[in-house]
């Protein structure tokens, strides 16, 4: 079985698949006279209809674990940031109409950077390292059409070094 | 001076301004095969273009404190999630050409509970009660349409209880 390590999030590593969402300098602007500053437009939010919601992990997955499927929402992106500064990983494919499975790469968040899913992007369903995570998630909401593709083999996420 | 004390934010009494995005019971569904519940369309996103972005509070301000003007986004709404569990005051006034400063009302997030402003929502520009206290926006970014009304006269926001 292959095993997959993740590596640490940056913006240029995950640049194929989203957006990191972490205050960025290179995007600092002031704001309200100064007593604020701005991280502006880290991450676009793609589609009509978007929805803000909250999740909440109700148990925790264990690593390593068996990634069996990848889904994507081809008609919005799909933003995850967490509400809790914890760890957590996310295995994505570029967007496409299929993707190899060796082409799955793993990306471990230090628990204050968020992800985007561009519209298209295949990603393993979330999964959380701990109970009670929780992560607010910008999107269509729950109705939005996804598409899942069933790995021939899965593919093992290792546990983080 | 009209002294304006802020009562604790429920979706009920924020219903004319906008929405509370907290987690909700009654928007609760299962997700992931049940090892996520999620809290589902707390928020709707208004306005085209939306982005994601952070503020962060260099300096803290103290209350009570003097509202001389409130502004609105005509073109989209504008979303606050707090990323750290500190409390949080607001103070709006409903949509519409102008307001009355009679009008403005003041609520206080218990530090969980984010806030989205309808489009045209009028509201007094963000303040943090403590520095470094950081926001997920979710809105047009900052270069969206604003219009900012001055108060002939200002009110104060109290002290909270």
């Amino acid at each position: 079985m292959r095993v997959l390590h993740a590596t640490p999030l940056t913006a240029a590593g995950f640049a194929a698949y989203g957006d990191v969402i972490a205050a960025d300098p290179g995007t600092r602007v002031p704001m309200n006279d100064g007593r604020f500053a701005r991280f502006d437009a880290l991450s676009r939010v793609e589609g009509g209809a978007a929805r803000i919601g909250i999740v909440r992990a109700l148990q925790a997955t264990a690593l390593p674990y068996e990634i069996d499927r990848l889904e994507r929402h081809p008609g919005g992106s799909q933003a995850f940031v967490p509400l809790s500064p914890l760890v957590f990983v996310v295995a994505v494919a570029a967007p496409g109409d299929g993707f190899d499975p060796g082409d799955i790469v793993a990306f471990v968040s230090n628990g204050r950077q968020g992800v985007t899913y561009r519209a298209g992007t295949w990603h393993m369903p979330l999964i959380a390292l701990e109970a009670g995570q929780e992560f607010l998630v910008i999107d269509q909401g729950s109705t939005q059409a996804t598409d899942t593709r069933r790995l021939d083999e899965p593919v093992q996420l290792a546990g983080l070094d």
